[in-house]
C-alpha cells in the first residue's frame, strides 16, 4: 500500500484518486485556495461538487493550511493543477516534497521564454525546487486522452506515464493500473509533455467549422462540416509531429495516445472547442474572452498563445521558416489580434500546389 | 473547357460534378446497372435521389447501354464506383478508355492475393487494361475526407489527387480547384492508396465505444466513452501508419489527408460506424451482416475482411510479426468469427508495460 498526496482538488486530480484507491493505496487531496469549496464537501458528504461522484474510501481530503501535514510521508507527491497553476504548484511542491518521493504531474502545456524557447512544465515546476532537491525525486506525468469524469465513472481510458526514470515509471504505473485505467510508460517524457501541450491548440480549431454551420443557419442540415474538421485536424497532426521533431521528441511519439490520441479526444468537445466555435459564428475572439466566456480556464488558448507566440522570435533566429506551422500561427492571431475566420487552406501541407 | 466521363453515378461521382461544372468543364455521368434510376431521375428532373439535389447544367447522364457515347473523345475518364465495383469498372473501362486520356479513381480500397500481397484498386483497375494501352492514359486517384454531400453543398473540402505523373496530377487538379474544393497533389500513389484503404478499417473501431455504452443503457449519461474512442484512434493510426511503411508508401503521408485526416471524417459517422456500434451492443455482426445491415454496402467491412485476412499469411512468411496489427486482427475475428466486444488494449502501442 503505497501513500499518494496530490495538491490540487479539481475534476482530474480527483479522478485518479479513483484506480488509486480501488488498487488499495491511500490518496490524501489536498486544494489549492480555488479548491477550498471542494475540499469542504469532500469533509462533508465525501462528494465532489464538480464531478458530482463521492469519492472512495481511502481518500482523505485537506485545505491549503494542512497540506504539510498532507505531504508528510507520502511515496507519491502530485502536481494535479492546470497549466495556469503551475507556479503556484511549483512553489508549494518545493516545500512540500522530501528526497525519495517520487512526483507526478497532470499538467499539461508550456511555458516560453522570450526568444522562444519553449519549455515543457514538469521543467517549470522543477525550477522552483533546491537543485540538490530536485536530484533527489524522480519526475513523471500523466498524459494521453484522458476526460476526468469518464476515468471517474471507470470508463475504459488509456494513458502513458512518461518520466526520465523507468523504474519509477514501472512503480507508478503498477500503482494506478487497474481493468479500465490501461497504463503504457515512457521515457521520452519530452516528446510525450510536447504532444500534450500542442493538442490543445488544435482543439480550438475544432469548434470553428461547427461555428461556421450556425453562423450559416445551417446546423441542423442533413450535410454538416465533417470534411472542413478533419482537413484541420489532418494539419494539426501535421504540425503536432513538427513540433514533436522541432522540440526534441521521439516523432513516433505524435502517433501515440499523447499524440493524436489527445488530439482526438481534445477536439470532441470541451472549454476551447465552444471558444472556438464562437469565433466560428464571427464573434471576436476578445469578445469571447472578455465576456461570452469570462472566467473559464482556457488551456488550448494558453497553448496558443504561449506555442504561438514562440513561433515568430523562432522564425526570426532561423530555427523554423516562415511557412512551417501555418495553423497554429492563423490560431494566434485570431486569439491575439481577433483575426476572423478565414481558414489558410492553401498554406497547408506544404502549400496547396 | 474539359470533358470528363464518369462511370458510376453514385453520391461521390455526382458530388464532384459540382466544381466541374463550375469550373466550366462538361460531365457525361454513365450509370452502372446499379445506378438506372438515379440516371432516369437526372434525365427526367435533373436531381440525384440519394444527394437530394439537382445537378448543375453541364452534366448528361447516360444509362450504361450508352456508355461508349459518353466516353468517346473524352478528356478525363473517371472510374466513380465503390470497392465493390472495381472488377466491374475495369471490364468496362478497359474498353471505354483510349489513348491519351486520363483516368482518374475515386474507389478506396485494396484486393489481396492469397499469400497476403496486397493491390491497390487503380493497379487493380489497370489489371483488366490492354498493357499498351495502360502505358499510353495517365492513372490517378482522389484521396482524402470527403463526405460527397458535404463537397454537394459547396463545403469546404480538402483532397489530395495522387498519380504516377505530375503533369497530370496538376491539369486534374485544375480542373477541380475552387474556392470550397481545395487539391493537393502528390505523386505518393501508393502511400495514398494505402491510407484511403487502411484507414476504413478503423472507421467501424469507432462504434464501438458508443454501442457499449448503448448496452450499458448509458448514451445519455455524462460521462460517454471518447477517451475510448480516442485510445482506439490512436492504436489506429499507429497501424494505419505501420501499413504504410510495410507496403512501400510514404511514412509522411499517414499524417495528411489520406490519412489521419481521411480516418477522422469516416469515425464520425456513417455506415461502418453503425455496423460498429451494433457490435459494440453485444450483437454478433453475422446478425448485423445478414439481417440488421443487409444488403448495406460496408467498405469497411471488406477493408477489414481483405487487408485483414492477408495479415495471417503475412506472418506465416516472416513479413510482419505475431504482435503487429492488434487491432486489426481483433477486428477481423469480429467480422469473420463474430468475436463479441473485448478490446486487446494490453496488446495496443507495443504492449502495455
Amino acid at each position: 500500500m503505497a501513500e499518494i498526496a496530490i495538491l490540487g482538488a479539481g475534476i482530474m486530480a480527483t479522478a485518479l484518486t479513483y484506480p488509486l484507491t480501488e488498487n488499495g493505496h491511500k490518496v490524501r487531496l489536498v486544494g489549492t485556495h480555488l479548491d477550498r469549496e471542494i475540499i469542504e464537501s469532500i469533509q462533508k458528504t465525501g462528494v465532489h461538487p464538480n464531478l458530482d461522484l463521492k469519492v472512495n474510501e481511502g481518500v482523505t481530503a485537506y485545505q491549503l493550511e494542512e497540506a504539510e501535514e498532507a505531504f508528510a510521508g507520502a511515496d507519491v507527491a502530485m502536481s494535479g493543477v492546470n497549466s495556469f497553476g503551475v507556479h503556484f504548484a511549483g512553489e508549494h511542491l518545493a516545500r512540500l516534497v522530501k528526497p525519495g518521493m517520487k512526483v507526478l504531474s497532470i499538467t499539461k502545456g508550456m511555458e516560453a521564454e522570450e526568444d522562444g524557447t519553449l519549455h515543457m512544465l514538469p521543467e517549470v515546476l522543477k525550477s522552483f525546487f533546491d537543485p540538490e532537491l530536485a536530484k533527489q525525486v524522480s519526475w513523471s506525468a500523466i498524459v494521453g486522452p484522458s476526460i476526468a469524469g469518464e476515468v471517474a465513472v471507470h470508463h475504459d481510458t488509456a494513458v502513458v506515464f512518461a518520466g526520465d526514470d523507468q523504474e519509477s515509471l514501472d512503480y507508478l504505473a503498477d500503482l494506478f493500473r487497474t481493468d479500465y485505467y490501461h497504463v503504457w510508460t515512457s521515457t521520452d517524457f519530452l516528446g510525450h509533455e510536447i504532444g500534450a501541450a500542442t493538442k490543445n491548440i488544435y482543439a480550438f480549431a475544432a469548434g470553428l467549422g461547427e461555428g461556421l454551420l450556425i453562423k450559416e443557419g445551417k446546423q441542423d442540415d442533413r450535410y454538416v462540416r465533417f470534411n472542413y474538421n478533419a482537413a484541420v485536424f489532418a494539419q494539426g497532426q501535421v504540425e503536432l509531429r513538427q513540433f514533436m521533431i522541432l522540440l526534441g521528441g521521439i516523432p513516433e511519439t505524435a502517433d501515440g495516445l499523447a499524440g493524436v490520441g489527445d488530439m482526438f479526444v481534445t477536439s470532441m468537445g470541451g472549454r476551447n472547442v465552444r471558444a472556438g466555435t464562437y469565433v466560428g459564428q464571427g464573434v471576436p475572439f476578445s469578445e469571447v474572452r472578455d465576456n461570452l466566456m469570462k472566467g473559464v480556464t482556457l488551456e488550448g488558448v494558453r497553448a496558443i498563445s504561449v506555442i504561438g507566440g514562440a513561433l515568430q522570435p523562432l522564425t526570426e533566429r532561423g530555427i523554423i521558416k516562415p511557412e512551417d506551422f501555418p495553423l497554429c500561427r492563423y490560431l494566434y492571431e485570431v486569439i491575439e489580434h481577433d483575426a476572423p475566420l478565414d481558414m489558410p487552406w492553401h498554406k497547408f501541407f506544404g502549400g496547396e500546389k
